[in-house]
């Protein structure tokens, strides 16, 4: 068992954080509003008042925070992770962030003495309370082991990628897939439902052959319903897929659905529906098609 | 168990036809060349020498033709199964066809005395051979339920979806899925390849998440070895997404990642790969990606 | 001069039958509705009462009529054009069609020892009333050649642009730039507002350099004004880009931008717009980046 | 006639220097490599040694440099033009940069007692050495017009689209507008070749009509004879599709056209063609429709 910190106690940190409390790990929290350092302390977390508090003696450090400038916030600078930590803890970035600006970040991190890995999860707000998320880890191989147990406190498919960067470029590739998947079942519900098909028998037949996917398993009957509760909301999965373009941008790698789905969620976003569950791209399908809806939601 | 008579004795169409055997039925075969007619024989169906022939007595015609104009051409005429096959005959046509032409030659049917139900199937020649199609079905309830004897005997999953021409409707919205996610899944791979993380190990975590579709189970690891063996052809995937973007375009759906999903289908082919597995959209992203690479199978 | 029967009095066809008058040609009309044949017949053309009137003794049939099928039932059966116009008749089909069929009709035609070449025009009511539209020929050399004085009284520029057909080829790419074009003004409008830019200052000092086009010359500042009077209606280029997607499907060339036009074209017509100018894919853009407006056509 | 400094005297400055020595302005030249300074010289300017030597006791100092962070590294620091050139001068940014970092220089000149406007220009190195340039103004306008003077030596549309970073708002569109044009018109083209239409006739007859644009005047003819010397280059005009679709973004603009022509300009460059002319976009279109060429410059 370690002496773990978490920085970041959002809808994921603070479970993920109760997680390795329960785990029996040593846990202290960091958040900038102190009510969620106060659940935590609840739950038998120390409740840190600063960073550098945070990670005084600790030997593992998870940030979950929402973008790459507030990683870049807690780690850096004279109040940050790494010029408060103790030589030679290992941190780990659970957020999701550019994966250049992840690799920039590991080697000012192996230059003030710390080992990192990125780890950024997938399985949303209920994957992480039960403690079930998908991880992608880059790093080196000896400091991605040393973080495997931490890591299976809140996670249950953990899988080491690569080198430094590579488990944000796998999670921006997840993003990539996923926001696509949405969007073709959207266009294939509005499709059907043009046509008078019954959608939920549709759903369990295309579920059960090569087009299955995991939209169709949990989500295709809330788009169908226009239920778009979050969730993962569209304004987040926005920021991914911009950091999806850029990146493969910057790698010289065609994405032509990715950049289109890109187009999709941002206009998404940009009719006032950033609120909503990422399915909602269903919205915007229906509303190219001339056919309006109502929904539950918004 | 009933008469039933197979019009298309392909590589689809002839393990169909086993496999009703195996079930205890009588079954006919019919095929323009008659090669696959005398495999039928052997296995205990009879050989027919016309439709006429095929037909007469039949309860049940199965057609598994490859497109719309072959399906007109072995039902309408005089030499057709309309006018052959007795009164009350349950036509099931197999085929995947344009769901507009399916509409119409139900009609037809109904003109002509024959109960008409369309279902496509999904799963590839392996479905067919193991007897385990997903069979997507439109018709009137009382036909589908009179056919799901015979459905069952060669699909696992046979769900109805709704009035004639649906199950054309659904499969074209399959199509479409499964297109578009192996394009995805294409953009993910060359996008992970160029950032040099592991793509075995990247497949396995996201097949875990809600990222998690069949082409990530199937075909990405042979698509990331670059083995396109079909598998499923892209000139027969091309012709499918010709249906869908038409079927779209008359119901007035947009359909914004299929019809650019159909343009690298149809670039794909243009480029002379229309014999490989459709999974093979991996090489026209890494064409456009500047990356080159020698497949096994062109 | 020559005996020019002209078949389809529409808002393009009697003011191009009217210049053929004032050209000093005999001129014959016939209309569906007999309305148009009077309004010809007041400018001092001829009044038919059926097809086989008309053509009697024409030296030229010109056919302008909506689509591809209006065409067949105007030329083929028993009362058609081929049937009853003088043997050695020149047929100038102006409609715009699919190119397949116009070579399909220019073979029958000759079968029917009728001499065909196809004729689409651009230009629009404007530019048929005051007889400059651009007309893009396909046929045989002389028979282009024995057309043009007859073309030249109702246009401008009259350009032979290869054999049967290739006059609709070159009427559908001119549509796909057309529109093409529109949707780029249309982005970079949006864009600009978004920016607060002074958009007629902009679309002058865009209009000047690389980027100048008709449509910046033409329909941006109604556009800009929201301002979306036809001018050419959305549903008859949403016919168009039918026919071009289609065409270029047949041949296997990739349209990546045309196709994603013909979708955008589309869903304005399904959002309820197919009687606006097509300028109007500026809602279209504006809506898809959360900017409402209220037009002045709509 | 005014002092001027020009820093930048690339393939666009150097010319656009000469032309303010023929105008009569008092130019002096600094450059970071000192072979184009010295060619200067020669034409009458004065050759300085640093951005401090250049910009003492100027008037209006114009940069043209290649991007956002050659611009900040020429204004911004000890040795850069804010702190070295004299309170009031008059600065003109005639490099093409994202308009967020040219709103951003402009508050820093504010501060730093310098009057800044935007100015990129359109009309590349032909019309910079006749002195032709389209000139899109962003800035105060009493800054604008104190600037106009010196800006009319260099082009011959000079226009005031709005605010600080304005000209670069309209460059970004004008870049937009630029590169999907050629790319509709590559489409065209592969289009009409492959139906076997006569090219240079039909781009005079669509030149002709509401599909008339630049690209047909002065590219089309090129891309037709497979002549792609640039001109302009792809690398270029990849980077200028960044800015545009970075910044529409940030302002949640929908600009699915421009998104899928960024696509193609970037696989046009990552397949190696990154030193042609952009309208090499024909290559890629003629790739995708699987119809080889061989170029004549690559």
């Amino acid at each position: 068992m370690a002496n773990v910190t978490v920085i970041g106690l959002g809808i994921m940190g603070l479970p993920m954080a109760r997680n390795l409390v329960d785990a029996g790990h040593t846990v202290t929290g960091f958040n900038r509003s102190s009510a969620a350092t106060e659940k935590l302390a609840a739950h038998g977390g120390r409740a840190a008042t600063s960073i550098a508090d945070a990670v005084s003696g600790a030997e593992v450090v998870i940030t979950m925070v929402p973008d790459s400038p507030d990683v870049e916030a807690v780690v850096l600078g004279e109040d940050g992770v790494f010029a408060n930590a103790p030589q030679g803890v290992l941190w780990v970035d659970a957020s999701t962030i550019r994966p250049d600006v992840s690799v920039r970040l590991a080697a000012a991190a192996a230059e003030a003495g710390v080992r990192a890995v990125d780890a950024p999860v997938s399985g949303g707000e209920q994957g992480a309370i039960e403690g079930i998320l998908s991880i992608m880890v880059g790093g080196a191989a000896e400091d991605v082991e040393a973080a495997r147990p931490v890591l299976e406190a809140v996670g249950k498919t953990v899988v080491h990628v690569g080198p430094a960067g590579s488990g944000q470029t796998v999670k921006a590739a997840n993003q990539l897939i996923v926001a696509g998947t949405i969007e073709l079942v959207a266009e294939a519900l509005v499709f059907l439902e043009a046509h008078g098909v019954d959608t939920a028998a549709a759903i369990e037949v295309l579920a059960g052959g090569l087009a299955g996917n995991r939209i169709l398993d949990r989500k295709a009957a809330g788009m169908a319903a226009r239920s778009f509760e979050p969730g993962f909301r569209v304004d987040l999965h926005h920021k991914d897929l911009g950091i999806v373009t850029a990146a493969a941008r910057e790698a010289g790698v065609a994405i032509p659905l990715g950049a289109m789905t890109a187009q999709l969620m941002g206009a998404l976003r940009a009719e006032g529906h950033g609120n909503l569950d990422h399915s909602a791209l269903l919205l915007l399908v229906e509303q190219l098609s001339g056919r309006g809806s109502t929904t539950t939601n918004d």
